[in-house]
């Protein structure tokens, strides 16, 4: 069996290796591709904030406090802390009544090498809405202002904000409350430990905006209400130079893509009703991106248009010269299910290909 | 059999993991110790500096030169472009003749994040000086001098000074000069691929200062004088904050250590008589150094003093809060012959703490 991995070369040599485990289900829990162990468990990170967003709006707090659609796009962010990025979070903590002080999120500089080199530059002093997570906490506190709960200690790990975030979690990947592990994820708040093929799950769900079982019409209708606030306005989930906006913004919204720290990458297909979770061993960045390219180029050939800086990043030395690459090996398996879905992908290339050449109407 | 691991926990959970491949020989090129595949290829990168630093010594050209002890450390070093380690490099550099701008290698940030931080808040503006090669590139030029070929491509491929190097390196290694990959490194330089295997070998031949065959005595006098220009400086290997800098103190020379990029760590334990050689597969370095230590505390226990932070580093956020550790599983594996050398450490240790205790002559 092959191991799934994207090898950095130096030259022709391969200098260290990244292992990978994909999973990727449809909107009904089946496995229908997989590569390594779709079973690994590990912090979903940033790439669970659609879940942690959706009390907010399942629970009537948007409505109530009038949230907009881009503020609810940031609240699923690990933006770049840019003008607007700021702007949106600002608006959104007056919302809740609460200032930058109350964001318990730290300050760091920009996820984007571009961006923060820029704000250091012109040095531009980092606050915590600067933070990628501004926005999730931000909703957060609006939460905590609507549900009526103290917003001293929203981000403490026994505050009912936190305990909503993970109910929303369970619902959406079907595990057991108990099942789910959890730490203090990098800005303080609650993080989930799961299987990847959980996350796929939830992914998938949320792409199909189907959940099913009791009381599940509102929250499919907030996912409808979050996917679309992301796909409207790409630039928000992430900002300039990131993968995440690019992949969202070239693919018309045929993905929906979120970045997850340590190497966790997750993605909704919508049309092909697939959800996918990948996550790097070793928690690797880089080569998170790589593997979510070979996995797409696999389930959706075409998809998206991807830069080759993405699908096959260079490595460069401190003189600016190009001396390796990255290479993703990451071949999916199947029980035949992803085949009947990248058929699906194809047939959905051929309508396009008609759409571009004025046959749309033709069968 | 046991994956040898150096995991990163978040909370009680593992969030990622690192791969880690050991060799451990002695100067007979025995296999006494491993973990994982001892016969991995990767690059050598900067742990490969005191092979690349013996020809300017074997040659003749550090005598004819007058280049200094402490020069010659630097030579060796992955410095943190600290004040001292740039006087040294300017000093050797005008030992060759020449001056900042003939060095290839690009400036970048000190590898010491707290060193990085404040040079920055000075505004210190980095030079070719501050690049961690700094040492090995101005040794270079002064070898190019000494040895009358031209200076101005010293870093390309094709340059004697280089081949030179590939030359010691096969010496060293045991490997034929046609069986070493190679590759541009970091700084521009030629660099190495070999079994981790090979690379334990020249690290044990190093401490040993033992290579034997036909001209070693020049050969093994230049191992002697790298080692001791190391060790009476240890700052000079790599800086305030460094791993290498630490334990090359505390074990008071019994461990001489070097780091390489992507996850390469090297040793020589020269009363032991071993060589160390260490790959975390997927290039991690924090990783490496908790692995490194994991394995000296096998080989020799209480060989050095090291602080918890380097074996078992903590996982930070954002806000500064500990949130996790790193944890080194890596188990050697030996066919009995480094327990001889253990026992050969637990001697050393009875004769240090009977020196300790003024007993030193009693036997």
């Amino acid at each position: 069996m092959i191991t799934p991995t994207v090898d950095v070369l130096r030259g022709a040599i391969v200098e260290s290796r990244h292992r990978v485990s994909v999973a990727v289900t449809d909107a009904d829990g089946a496995l229908v591709a997989w590569a390594g162990d779709p079973g690994v468990v590990t912090f979903w990170r940033s790439a669970a904030k659609f879940f942690q967003a959706l009390p907010l709006v399942v629970d009537g707090g948007a409505e109530a406090l009038g949230v907009t659609d881009p503020e609810l796009a940031l609240a699923c962010a690990s933006h770049n802390g840019e003008h607007r990025h700021r702007e949106l979070a600002a608006s959104l903590l007056a919302k809740a009544h609460c200032g930058v002080d109350d964001l318990a999120c730290g300050p760091h500089p920009s996820l984007a090498e571009g961006v923060a080199r820029a704000m250091a530059e012109r040095g531009e002093k980092l606050t915590r809405l600067h933070s990628n997570c501004s926005g999730k906490h931000a909703a957060m506190l609006a939460q905590a202002r609507f549900r009526g709960w103290r917003s001293a200690d929203y981000a403490d790990l026994g505050h009912p904000v936190q305990h909503r975030c993970l109910e929303e979690v369970a619902r959406w990947t079907g595990a057991a409350e108990m099942s789910i592990g959890t730490g203090v994820d990098g800005c303080g708040v609650l993080c989930f430990a799961l299987p990847i093929r959980a996350m796929a799950l939830a992914y998938a769900r949320l792409g199909a905006r189907r959940l099913g079982g009791e009381g599940s019409e509102a929250r499919e209708a907030a996912a409808d209400r979050l996917v679309r606030a992301v796909t409207a306005e790409p630039f928000l989930i992430a900002g300039t130079g990131r993968f995440c906006t690019e992949l969202l913004t070239t693919s018309g919204g045929r993905v929906v893509p979120k970045v997850g720290a340590e190497g966790v990458y997750c993605a909704a297909l919508p049309e092909a009703g697939l959800g996918v979770a990948l996550k790097v061993e070793d928690g690797d960045f880089r080569s998170s991106v790589a593997a979510l390219v070979a996995v797409l180029d696999q389930l959706a050939p075409g998809i998206a248009s991807v830069a080759s800086e993405w699908r096959s990043p260079p490595v460069k030395n401190t003189r600016g010269q190009v001396v390796g690459w990255m290479e993703a090996h990451v071949p999916l398996r199947s029980d035949g299910g992803w085949r009947r879905a990248r058929r699906g992908g194809m047939m959905l290339r051929r309508k396009m290909a008609m759409r571009a050449a004025g046959l749309e109407g033709i069968p």
